[in-house]
């Protein structure tokens, strides 16, 4: 009788992970391993946030708070979402929570088991784990490289059935590097209200952005419809561990996002959340750490793009090269495991991100300083001069 | 064709959140009210749990970590269980996880919808809330005041069905304060093992117990089968809001109840898991709260017991008094509703802790100070004279 159930049956590992052990396998006998698979930066989190959250430890911030988040978190939400998306949603709008919680919870209470959710492929593998497991049908729209891999307006709405219910879009794009134009943006939002359906929209990387203008489309109902942003501090403010993200959506879809957040979770510590308001109010941090990651961008980008068998897109937006790998005659898997065997440079295969990732590898750019691109360019050179 | 998901619609919210909303309303408007409701201690978190989490922030621990939790909590764990349950588990079978979220992911990954999991009634309302909500079969045994609100193994063979796949068992009991005697817990193992089910343990008030031993089911099988020891340092070590907990379960399933935290939440905060180390590692702050518990509880009760109307089996375990009133005449809700509203002493209706919890309230004392307790048995004691 006892067995494991239909969902834990359904949970898939993020195939990565045999990549990713088998780097941390030759790290072990001393191999060195130049990491451009983890999609976290090297910076130092915000020194204000880490100073004011030792602060509410000593001042015993450390009991039960509320499950939405606290007040004062929420509030300074407001107020960065009137800065940066140029509108205030109201208080009840908005839930802190981690932003792969949020993509789980958002689906959960939005869509039924059986019901079809749009979302970008290649594209961050949570969507489409989160959407299998929780027995949901994934409708996977390409992302085109001749299309500057933005997601296409039409092709979205070639997608659309009387069972859909959802559509999940991302820009800047995980992981392609690509953002997408106001015009495509706002086209997204009308086919959601057209069809009267939910839009996540996943816009964590919207303040990691090079000489472009970042578009929401939660201009079109401020997020009070139909719209739910979704935003964390992992990586704009190089937070990934402190677990700080939020959504601002509809009052009735927060609600529920709340009653989930409460039987799972209970509710986030107060003094990291106190650590997060600091963070947001950190006016520098971003702009210093664009400017870095610009600076390693274009290096590796040119580096890339000077191997005959490689091409990639100089990417907009993120801490993402999503490089061409076709010239080199191998698949995505044969060439991350050659890559990193041969020169212990770690890339991700591009399907990992879904099957339209087939022929590409990410290279994360956010972890990795100039000297250490350089060196990693020279190996990838000398590999591919080695394959003919 | 917009709506709410089925699991939106069957999340409730938790039925005492209109009992707090009323009392912070009162609070607002001047009037004092003492807390009995929450069981969140007010104790200081270990000073040394919160000098080593101010380290940790200042050496930047503040990345990505392993979902599983870091190695070094989890070796703690594993040196924990065997120092106080008595066997080492394998760091395999040990994951990192607040408490509530081990709940709902274990029986997702052991429960199909539609399957039955039998849970003590009264008990923790989130057993209840995530069974429901996630569509299976919610199977309540009444824990009986007669029975001194142990469960009995007699009731739980009685609700065994083809469909049962989980017993849920929990000493020390909330709400009641009871602890299970060894024959008792040891009975109820077996018939997990008859029936080959999964018997998930919370033993979160473990080692908050007042001269009694501590049984565990996991002695049978020491979680390689079928048990899964869930524990928290929530309130043992007065943590409540750092979220930390643990489960020590077998290998497969906690694989993938690991999956299921990749997925939803990727992993915890590197720098709360240090300073949860720093806590197991804290001999002396459980016996010195546990004394002052006992303190608070001796008083409580003998006042309690010299109020005609009620009464109150002296609990033995976590820190909860669960009265009876069916004395007053009153329904839970009716007293508690009318004992906040005329006397500013706020408790928990027992019905929120399911259908036979009906006839009590629940009063925590693990935030309230001796001289407190006394002034709310003076109030309560002229609220009963004010009835007749």
């Amino acid at each position: 009788m006892k067995s494991l159930s239909k969902v834990a049956k359904n949970l898939t590992g993020q195939p990565m992970f045999h990549l990713l052990s088998k780097a941390r396998e030759m790290e072990r006998t001393g191999k060195r391993i130049i990491h451009f698979e983890i999609g976290d930066p090297d910076f130092e989190s915000p020194r204000q946030a880490i100073e004011a959250t030792k602060k509410a430890l000593d001042e015993n911030f450390t009991h039960y708070t509320d499950s939405m988040g606290l007040l004062e978190f929420r509030e300074e939400v407001c107020k960065y979402t009137d800065k940066y998306w140029g509108f205030k949603p109201s208080i009840n709008q908005i839930i802190e929570c981690p932003a792969n919680t949020i993509i789980d919870f958002t689906i959960r209470c939005a869509v039924n088991p059986g019901e079809e959710i749009i979302y970008p492929d290649p594209g961050f593998s949570t969507y489409y784990s989160a959407i299998r497991y929780n027995g949901m049908i994934p409708v996977g729209v390409q992302l085109k490289e001749e299309n500057g891999f933005q997601m296409n307006p039409d092709d979205v709405r070639k997608k659309i059935t009387d069972n859909t219910r959802l559509i999940i879009l991302n820009t800047p794009n995980n992981p392609t590097g690509s953002t997408m134009i106001e015009k495509e943006v706002l086209e997204i939002a009308k086919i959601a209200e057209e069809n009267d359906l939910y839009l996540l929209s996943d816009e964590v990387y919207a303040r990691i952005i090079f000489d472009k203008t970042h578009y929401s489309p939660s201009i079109m109902d401020k997020c009070k419809e139909r719209c739910i942003i979704l935003n964390s501090l992992s990586k704009a403010y190089s937070m990934s561990g402190w677990r700080l993200g939020y959504a601002v959506g509809p009052d009735e879809l927060i609600e529920k996002i709340n009653l989930l957040l409460q039987t799972i979770i209970s509710c986030q510590p107060a003094f990291t959340q106190i650590g997060g308001i600091a963070a947001l109010q950190d006016i520098q941090f971003i702009t210093k750490m664009v400017t870095k990651l610009r600076g390693r961008r274009d290096i590796l980008i040119k580096g890339i793009n000077n191997i005959p068998e490689l091409s990639c897109k100089t990417p907009e937006g993120s801490f993402y090269a999503f490089v061409n790998i076709k010239g080199s005659g191998m698949n995505s898997d044969t060439y991350a495991g050659k890559l990193l065997q041969d020169t212990g440079v770690c890339v991700l295969p591009g399907n990992c991100f879904g099957q339209y990732g087939e022929g590409y590898v990410r290279l994360c750019y956010a972890s990795t300083s100039i000297n250490i691109i350089k060196d990693a360019l020279y190996k990838i050179e000398k590999f591919h001069e080695s394959l003919t």
